[in-house]
């Protein structure tokens, strides 16, 4: 398996991608290789100050970057030896099997949704983010700020894909699927939660719970996956980040609080494309990327796109 | 200043009401009363076992009971003796000048929409709930869940009540007002924010800071009001009620998480309508009901109402 890095991306790239990436490199699979995508020169002089054993490093050198301020779509078309442009070609021809940055998060999408593309069937790709919860499991939220606004179908696909992620990636069997909400009851919430627990409650591809309201997010009672809009997934996370922050900094720890460190985390799929795309947060540390890395090679393991397109074939014959 | 409170509503009512009254009948003005509207005998009788001076507390019989299987607005029709309709006339004649109940939250709203009716000018009236933040103050957050799916028109009514509010109530000077979004720059969001943003920046009766992410929700560093639909308040509000249960079971103490205690925060008002109503947790403990009625009094000192007509005169002249 080729994992391929974005060795240019993040706020303290490339070092900290690099030490993380070596970091990695003693963790991953024996038949993996990490790809890393950037200056050759650059990155061959961090591997050496590091005296890193580069067995399974390998490097494709490209001479661009896109940084936080291009245009993500212009970037794509005019810097084509950039490391994220140059990857996505890459990932696409099957040279690399699964792509990961913690740079331009725009262009990253660019690549995902224009390059890789949506899977047939899946309407609006999406992005998912898992949080720690009280006794140490993880709730995965979805959309996670993607898709500002949804239609109740849209939901509906975010439901499926949630569950295969959850049931691929996490190991957990038959994942309890719920929609945020602001009731338990079906007919609570606003127009998009009373359109789409009809549906939810259809969908033979999960494992239906109901409402869940955000009192109950993280205390493991009702589900494992929860299905909302970007806004409201967005926010729950941020909160989440908000809490997170006042906590470590009144020395507070818990499992679930440690589980929502970003650094753990190591970065969110793009679930729903044809390859496996995982950003992570532009602040990244070593540690964070080292992360990155290792839930990139368990994505690319846990073949979701077979899974994906299995559940939502559009001509089943 | 007479203050209605509701004797049968509750969880634990009449018992811990009558508590809570008694509780709160030590710590109001000299010149307020509590009227207490529900089965005379039943509050007497607790009155007398608790041994309380009642020279500062009132007895309004009722023989009625509006219980939380009833439909709200029926039962307002039929139980024309029940506590909580009976204490909504005598609101209506200025018999009292407030009222508070820990029962049904629908019958609450029966009779703030339909007895006592919203402000000339204000569309949705709405309710909210402060927070408490980092370096110990409060944030009050609006919708806090009655209306779930507003229009930026509306969330710009939201901007000038929570912001008249946070003033008179909680007196804090020029209270900074933010949207709550997914990004911070004007142009992110979803529909409804990134129409919501000019109207809100072109609003001169409040002092609007931009886009708060909830990231920044606790921590001070933005603002003291924030206006959202009641989807994403009810979910900000029960997301912290879940941290809160989850810290508390750790023995974690701190300002800000004492803070979002609902029984220190006694209550939430429905802003907007001409009169003064406090809707409390159904579990409202005595300590819960005293803060209910220290904060109904408080609300009603500020002429919220007399600030409101002012910012939404239909007709000036």
């Amino acid at each position: 398996m080729r994992i391929g890095i974005d060795a240019m991306g993040g706020d303290h790239a490339p070092n900290a991608v690099i030490i993380g990436a070596i970091m990695a490199s003693k963790l991953i699979n024996k038949e993996s290789t990490i790809v890393l995508f950037g200056d050759e020169n650059i990155i061959r002089n961090i591997l050496d100050a590091q005296k890193a054993d580069t067995n399974n490093i390998e490097i494709v050198h490209c001479s661009q970057i896109i940084e936080m301020g291009d245009h993500p779509a212009k970037a794509f078309q005019q810097k084509t030896d950039a490391s994220i442009t140059k990857a996505f070609k890459q990932l696409k021809e099957g040279l690399i099997d699964g792509f990961a940055s913690a740079g331009s998060t725009g262009a990253m999408m660019v690549g995902s949704m224009l390059v890789i593309g949506a899977i047939p069937g899946i309407s609006r790709p999406t992005i998912c983010t898992p949080l720690g919860t009280q006794n140490g499991n993880r709730i995965i939220i979805l959309d996670a700020g993607l898709n500002a606004d949804c239609k109740p179908e849209i939901l509906d696909q975010y439901a499926t894909i949630g569950s295969i992620y959850a049931e691929n990636v996490f190991n957990i069997k038959n994942p309890r699927v719920a929609l945020l909400n602001i009731g338990e009851e079906p007919e609570k919430g606003n127009l998009l939660t009373k359109a789409t627990y009809p549906l939810l409650k259809e969908n033979q591809n999960i494992n239906f719970v109901g409402n869940l309201e955000a009192n109950h997010l993280l205390d493991d009672s009702i589900a494992d996956v929860v299905v909302c809009d970007g806004f409201a997934g967005n926010t729950l996370l941020k909160m989440a980040e908000g809490i997170y922050n006042i906590l470590k900094n009144d020395k507070y720890s818990a499992p679930w609080i440690d589980n929502c460190n970003y650094e753990i985390v190591g970065g969110t799929p793009v679930l729903g494309i044809d390859k496996t795309v995982i950003i992570a947060h532009g602040h990244s540390s070593p540690l964070a990327i080292q992360n990155m890395i290792l839930s990139t090679e368990k994505t690319i393991e846990a073949k979701l796109e077979t899974q994906f397109k299995k559940a939502f074939q559009v001509n089943p014959s």
